[in-house]
């Protein structure tokens, strides 16, 4: 299958408040406040994007480009453990949605919320985004719901039902520091928070831990602090880095 | 945008039905019974799909490697012509789905009907397909309705409803000839003539023309000869090649 490669540049960037891997929601559309803006030259993509705000959701095709850690290619496995099974039961990378694929890009359905033009770019602003900052943007589709949308196909180990979320409390602290970070009183940010520790990105292998444990990580400029125990998430603590 | 391109290699390759573009479904689904196979490698793909058949559909990301016609790469432009729109509006390409890309990547949603696996390969048979035989494949990935159904996403200019469909008669000898065609007596190769040409396959240029006009266009082995009248489809010969 070598007999011809195919070589392709990112027509864009994604800017988005997910600094590191961990934290990022595993799909798209899970965290519904996490907006990302996705950056295109203005030149000719003013032109190439025009009607796309007719669509209320865009296919994002990217590079799973953090793959890459040390300048050094992490190489796919044909077998991989979906973090969903609990890092109990392997399933082939191709039946999963793993960015360590043979050919690693990556496929997210988010939402168009408006296109912004300046002197020399074009910007979507996008939610329901699962999009590390720096993503290189290879494509971008309009979301066709007539040859997209399956809404009854059967998903094996992905189960259709969403996944069981954690019980998220805040502390006062952390409250008041939510407060004050959020500069249109819109909770915008705490709902982000929620949703995205909600879901339990811990990775599958600490999932079997039972006694409390503490966890970071970093969303924009902050430091999000929270602990585990009995299924419970509490978050203490967010600091500014 | 230059700094850092990508290489991939195709995992594998389509063997379908459609030699040639003018015919095929403009996107998948369209046509059921458009069914294809995806040839995979036995090593490492026998692995690398294993639990893939838990899943009704997946998601075939490939190239549009028929853009390359006579060694000459035809270039893109930002703004194209859909078919849906008889060819009146221009909209930006990244809105459209149109195979004349920045980076030339295709997107398909396919049903997997089953896996079959022979000494050196893993053959992946597929139906809804709108892909060109030997398309080369970049990745398969899972279809996961939690993810990637939308039922309500707003679509633009690509209306949510399916495009009205031309009444399609067969003429008796094209009918005895279907019939001796299937071997298994589905009507499954006439069900798929039907599908094909009630979604009017003629370019956006021809359709505004009022007289009968005659086409064909190569299926497997076969051409198909038809004529329309009045929006009405005539199928009044198969030959084979």
């Amino acid at each position: 299958m070598s007999d011809h490669p195919f070589v392709f540049e990112p027509i864009g960037r994604v800017e988005s408040c997910f600094k590191e891997k961990f934290g990022i929601p595993r799909q798209s559309g899970l965290a519904p406040h996490a907006s990302a803006r996705i950056h295109l030259p203005l030149t000719p993509f003013r032109d190439a994007i025009s009607g796309l705000e007719e669509f209320s959701h865009l296919w994002v095709v990217f590079i799973f480009h953090a793959n890459r850690e040390n300048a050094v290619e992490i190489r796919w496995k044909p077998r991989v453990r979906p973090p969903r099974l609990g890092g109990s039961r392997k399933v082939g990378v191709l039946a999963s949605r793993s960015p360590h694929r043979p050919n690693p890009i990556g496929l997210s359905a988010v939402k168009l919320e408006r296109v912004e033009t300046t002197r020399t770019e074009v910007i979507l602003h996008i939610s329901g985004a699962d999009l590390l900052d720096g993503t290189p943007v290879l494509d971008i589709k309009p979301y066709i719901p007539y040859a997209d949308s399956i809404p009854r196909a059967r998903s094996g180990w992905a189960k259709s039902e969403k996944q069981q979320l954690l019980q998220v409390s805040f502390s006062a602290a952390a409250n008041a520091q939510l407060k004050m970070l959020d500069p249109r009183g819109t909770r915008h940010l705490r709902a982000l928070v929620r949703e995205l520790i909600a879901q339990d990105p811990r990775p599958a292998f600490q999932r079997s831990e039972r006694k409390s444990q503490q966890y970071a990580f970093r969303l924009c400029e902050l430091d999000v602090h929270w602990s585990l125990e009995g299924g419970k998430v509490h978050v203490f603590d967010l600091r500014s880095r």
